[in-house]
């Protein structure tokens, strides 16, 4: 198979016909052209190597021989739908069992993530969509994200947890004010979009006291974070502490190292309601043996190969980097994470702690330039965030660190020349010189 | 790799624990163990094999080697997200376009069909789903299924489609009595869980100048019936001629052949104000190289195996057949179809056209004895549904059509028999006897 079929150019002007703009590219004012890729690294189409800090869904590396070799297995099998019994499911639905506490025993399977904002019941459940879409509805109610860097209550209050816990507590209330009732609560176990956010330790436990109080349930969405990510633990919400469970858990995106696979997880009461109402719950390709099979060998991988172990290590490194940098570049605001989940929080002001959008944009251009892929996330887009295969090395996280010292230094270095020069203009133009 | 993990009746107890009971097996009294599958062929544990009349979705056959061939080719290149640039993405959709009216120019790849039911925005639009959940939405509008067997329009009424399109046009004109305006008109192009229906000729014409007045747009629902299924036509509406083009197709189940893939398909100016609300549409898993290198193996093995002309000669052999049998065995009310997309309506009774829902799930039942697997769909679960792999044989066909005379022969003598006994029964307890 030719890795090129269309120049650049060619692709570039049919994807611009052919495929709906509102799928953006990256890098869109000149995007890469990716043809080949390997563990961490990406590949376009004159060879060019870039480092990968982008892609969490080819979570234990791009291409790799044991899922190839588990999906070209079982396609040649079979593919059925799971309407007929076969062991590929149960199994996996077994393994994924082991992961989690005991109450949540069972398992939906579909192929994709609950996706938030690709239809409208998601939509409004999404601050980040709604408020630029429909709005808010009545029955939604958002919570104020537990970020202890820029949210009400940061790193100087004596018990964040609580704090926050107590503003979903609040929310409650005024929803039982208005005669409604609480159905769930949803929350990723490290909010990526909200901004890379560490939820505070207890935080969970309390909310989900709260929210079962007034008869909801606790949904984890897990679809960034799960399988091993944070290094210490297979999901992030046991970040939370061995006390802690949520009622409904969704997963997604690593699950199939790329292959259109997702799960919920959740109780045997929950089911059961889920059941009683009598209608048939089929999803084509949800849970068919090759889905199955993949999600299989992507388990036996991170094990194998002790991806969270890595993921401990490596992130812990970079981490560590990444704080040391802060100490150098005042536009460095914060540096947090765990495990392969990092973000480094850009801001214009450390004091007000001003989000610096244009800089975190300009990071991500050098970088593209030094041939490492990262992107922003953020409310305000000024988080860099890296969130690389679970197979990214010390030496990935080395040269990560050491470019994004030298292009700070050249941005300080370029912003005192852009001073200078004003400066300068200010002088030429002054009237008292004429 | 072992074809079985676990005994049989371990898979299910697995099964009953672990999946969500929503999610039903086929025969669920005594589920079938599939472990392998070719073509038109499924496999159980112990290597007896069924005929396979079911599965659409696997359109050019179980575990085709060239799909297999594709899918493992570019699992070891590259299986990165659309927002890289990628030649798959635009060939696939050059393709794809080539098959479509030239209007329908701008694709939006997805993973998954727009299921009816999943969510609470598409159960919204989903009479046999909201009928059973939440009701019917005050912006919903059912109009009448254009079913010329047993609707309100029959075969024996001079112009049905309009007759049909005419109720389409009195459903808006209630609409706009309300103060409400049209959006959209959704309808499968061969409303299978409506009963197999063949939409009147003519029929979408008219429906889209109506729909199109009252400033609405037609989506064509092609998610089982796309993909030259039909034989004469690639896709299903182009059955209602050439000057119909629908504003909006939606495909899914076998454009993957099992393999998570789905599609929207729509025009430059419907794009544009999808792109106009300035949200980014992302979908984690659609569109990426690998579901495109099988989508184009799937076009390719049409084309290659002419599968269409296939489907056109095996499907007109087996309507034929089913035709001859409906003058033999009165309980067969209709035979209807078109392609490798046909139904055979069952009632208790020729002139009221009662469905025979007990007696069709007793002809599924009993060809599963035979070992060819067929189900059952429309309103009253009396239509017994063909929608085999494109790969069904002339040979399959009769098969299907001697075992379904038998099995109606045996019901009737069963049911002599048993009018028999009952008429007997009947003369022992009579008091007038003793």
């Amino acid at each position: 198979m030719a890795l090129e079929m269309f120049r650049k150019e060619e692709t570039l002007a049919m994807r611009k016909k052919l495929i709906g703009q509102s799928c953006r590219l990256f890098y869109s004012d000149d995007p890469v052209k990716i043809v080949r890729a390997r563990g961490q690294y990406l590949y376009d189409e004159n060879g060019k190597r870039y480092l990968d800090c982008i892609s969490n869904v080819q979570h234990v590396g791009h291409c790799h021989p044991s899922i190839t070799q588990a999906a070209t297995t079982q396609m040649e099998l079979l593919n059925a739908n799971s309407r007929f019994l076969h062991d590929n499911i149960v199994q996996y639905a077994d393994r994924l069992a082991a992961t989690l506490p005991d109450k949540l025993r069972v398992f939906y399977f579909v192929n994709s993530g609950a996706y938030h904002g690709h239809l409208t019941s998601l939509i409004d459940i999404s601050p980040y969509k709604f408020q630029k879409l429909t709005g808010q509805k009545e029955w939604v109610h958002v919570a104020p994200i537990p970020d202890t860097y820029r949210g009400v209550f940061r790193e100087d209050h004596p018990n964040p947890a609580q704090a926050y816990a107590d503003t979903v507590k609040d929310v409650i209330d005024k929803v039982h004010q208005k005669g409604r009732k609480v159905s769930a609560f949803f929350a990723e176990s490290l909010p990526s979009v909200g901004g890379q956010i560490l939820l505070p330790k207890g935080y969970s436990t309390k909310v989900a006291e709260y929210v079962r109080s007034a008869g909801g349930v606790f949904v984890a969405d897990e679809v960034q974070t799960g399988f091993g990510r944070v290094g210490s633990h297979f999901w992030a919400f046991q970040l939370q502490g061995d006390d802690f469970s949520p009622d409904i858990v969704t997963m997604g995106k690593p699950m199939g190292n790329g292959h259109p696979l997702a799960c919920v997880a959740t109780t045997a009461e929950i089911a059961g309601a889920f059941t009683a109402n009598g209608v048939e719950y089929f999803n084509t390709f949800g849970g068919n043996p090759v889905s199955c099979a993949i999600g299989l060998a992507v388990l036996d991988v991170i094990e194998k190969e002790d991806l969270r172990g890595n993921s401990s290590r490596v992130g812990g490194h970079l981490l560590d980097r990444l704080t040391q940098l802060q100490t150098k570049h005042p536009i460095i605001g914060d540096v947090r994470g765990v495990g392969l989940f990092v973000g480094l929080d850009m801001v214009t002001d450390k004091e007000q702690r001003t989000p610096a959008t244009d800089a975190a944009a300009q990071v991500v251009r050098r970088l593209k330039e030094e041939c490492i892929c990262v992107s922003t996330d953020g409310p305000w887009e000024n988080i860099v965030k890296f969130k690389p295969p679970m197979c990214f090395s010390m030496e990935d996280a080395d040269l990560v660190a050491d470019r994004i010292h030298h292009i700070l230094t050249v941005i300080l270095e370029e912003d005192k020349g852009r001073n200078a020069e004003v400066f300068n203009t200010a002088n030429l133009t002054d009237p008292y010189h004429n």
